[in-house]
């Protein structure tokens, strides 16, 4: 059978990915006086003196609420929370396998800022972690804003930082195929959604200094009338500091690198040929990446990573997500900052020794079991160093509970 | 150790008592892309062309969320939604351990009955029932009520229905011992709370015509001024005929059946011999009883049930809400409706055989096997035959798959 017959049967199979457990046995009436009534008064009482002890008594520590409004599912656009399901299950079904972290899918009937943020802000005392998926640009980056300002647990919108996290890994290692630097790089980005964004910023964050944005309109320049939003004019005054103007074809020329993550067949060969010598380019349009590896390589680009997983360098988003919640929720952090999601790339990016980097593998392979130990040591230090960890643990500590947790031998 | 230690242990060994399980193996590049992208978009697509296939390719069919605001848990009263996890992790457990149900413990940081009820709809896209937990009244009334109205899935406030169903098993099969009948039996109720008044609407419905409810203030009638709210108007209106007032000591002279969900101590062995012969008590209050059975034995009482699993004939919720729920998920019912609730009812007295019926043996034992396969396809057999399941199923089936699920031999 075919890819889409085999995924439905596996869908249908258990009505599902996903299950609940019990981690204690209630098998007679004493098991049911400790796990239920009347036992259960005294973690609800302990918890009542002090709300922090939730973390000893519950499973609160551990649970990740996945949430959608269903707007913006994978490529298929607003297609609405029921359909959104499957995609909130898989992500739910990485995070355990991955890191060991318990998430549960919300998928929300509902595309109104306000009530989105509202019932998010509700549900906050049953979890540890708020993982935001498959919500539509702009709306996203405001939703995920005000959450982070008003909820003291992590939020964390893994269409925008998942993937920019994973990028910059990808790029840290093909700068130094390529020996050039982030400093002195020409960076050209092709799609302005949530993704796009969330790495322009890692990069400017990261010392990037020469960016050029695009959207379907063309280069983003501070003055541009056409097809602006609030994200848009912050990156309009960001980059693109001569004010280019013109399409995405007019623009990449000169660059260093190209970021695609925008719709397949944007980028031509001759588009790639008016590159920069030794040109980096993730195309990370799915299905269809911007240019096909193997039109790009023989364009002349040095380094090619896409979104899928039958080219190399592929950008993944479960290298980052499962060992950066599992990091943040071991040290009990409050959010999820800049220098961790930076943490995070590094150690991604680390994982391949300097004598191992090659063009074709700028990036470590999705079941490279080390990835979510690393990732998650480097986060859990990186709050600590931060102060915004609530608890203070060894980060090999960290990382061998991740292994342990997520099966890992 | 003592229960109090011994239960602090439990909930801090796994840091709570649920996890969340995937039922797919995610292992290598062709697993990920089935569970995930790009597979995943495939049963996306169908939900999106057919919004009812969630529950074919989704887990929704097998979710409930477990909901509370942590106004009223146990007879600890208003500890916050925090302190109640415990408890909402603790009915999941149940959920599972005893129908195979998959339930997630969602405590809500508002007691605002508006926004509790624009929450839960909110979240309707990815659950197959709500079961309401330790909400207080009178709000829960409403809510529970607004929620059934406005929602397409089943929902369920335990408190109220199941405490109020396993009185009715218990005491259908009680007054096959005394020989009396629904239709000429006194009622006296204490406790006007969630429970004492879900009790008294379900007996009304089974015929009982004499009833008297007690709150703090003695007896509920229709013109009483002091301490009423929408839901007392309503008894006193359908209760209490002669308008009697006065205390709980008063009105229960001459009554058959005492049922107590109010208070340890409420009822004296006096007030017990004041009742008609071979009396009916049900005398719920937790930890400490309204009276105790020896005492009321003693006093003449002929039946008497408590919450106690230490005492003979224990009104357990547990004996209902997850063959309830089993039973109207496995026929996608869009409620609960009264037919289901006294299918549930008789399906718990009837495992008792006619000539096992004793005094001490009304109500069948917690961990008796044949409870919710029982109770889930009574329940199924009832929302078919009533008009509200959406799948026509065989009842034995519902039996044998909840035997299956919840590892029944």
């Amino acid at each position: 059978m075919g890819l889409r017959e085999d995924a439905l049967e596996l869908h249908r199979t258990h009505q599902g990915k996903l299950g609940v457990v019990s981690k204690v046995s209630v098998t007679n009436a004493r098991d049911l006086s400790l796990a239920y009534s009347p036992g259960v008064a005294e973690p609800c009482k302990e918890i009542h003196q002090d709300t922090d002890r939730v973390y000893d008594y519950t499973s609160k520590g551990n649970l990740v609420a996945v949430v959608s409004d269903g707007t913006a599912v994978l490529g298929l656009g607003n297609i609405g929370p029921e359909a959104a399901m499957p995609v909130m299950e898989g992500k739910a079904v990485l995070f355990k396998q991955f890191a060991g972290v318990d998430a549960v899918p919300l998928c929300l009937n509902t595309t109104d800022e306000d009530r989105i943020v509202e019932t998010v802000k509700l549900i906050e005392p049953t979890f540890g972690g708020v993982n935001l998926e498959d919500i539509a640009a702009p709306a996203c980056f405001a939703i995920e804003e005000r959450l982070k300002r008003e909820m003291n647990i992590p939020v964390f919108h893994d269409d925008q930082h998942g993937t920019a996290i994973v990028t910059l890994a990808g790029l840290l290692n093909a700068l130094k195929v390529v020996g050039k630097s982030m400093q002195d790089i020409r960076v050209v980005a092709n799609g302005a959604g949530a993704a796009g964004i969330a790495i322009i910023k890692l990069l400017l964050s990261m010392g990037v200094r020469d960016v050029i944005m695009c959207d379907t309109k063309g280069a983003i320049y501070d003055g541009r009338m056409d097809g602006m939003n609030p994200i848009k004019e912050m990156i309009a005054k960001n980059t693109n500091h001569l004010k280019a103007s013109g399409s995405l074809e007019e623009v990449i020329a000169g660059a260093d690198v190209f970021i695609g993550v925008s719709a397949g067949g944007a980028v031509t060969q001759e588009m790639v040929r008016s590159m920069n010598r030794d040109a980096i380019i993730f195309a990370m349009a799915n299905p269809d990446p911007e240019i096909l590896p193997d039109d790009a390589l023989s364009a002349g680009a040095k380094v090619v990573g896409t979104g899928r997983s039958d080219f190399p360098n592929q950008v993944n988003n479960v290298l980052a997500f499962p060992g950066i919640f599992r990091g943040a929720l071991d040290v009990r952090a409050t959010t999820i900052n800049e220098e961790m999601k930076i943490a995070a790339a590094y150690a991604i990016a680390n994982l391949i020794g300097e004598d191992e980097i090659r063009s074709d593998y700028v990036i470590p392979r999705p079941f490279d079991p080390r990835v979510a130990p690393n990732v998650a040591a480097a986060v859990a230090k990186a709050a600590m160093d931060s102060g915004v960890a609530r608890l203070k643990v060894d980060p090999s500590d960290v990382a061998s509970r991740t292994r342990d947790l997520a099966g890992i031998k």
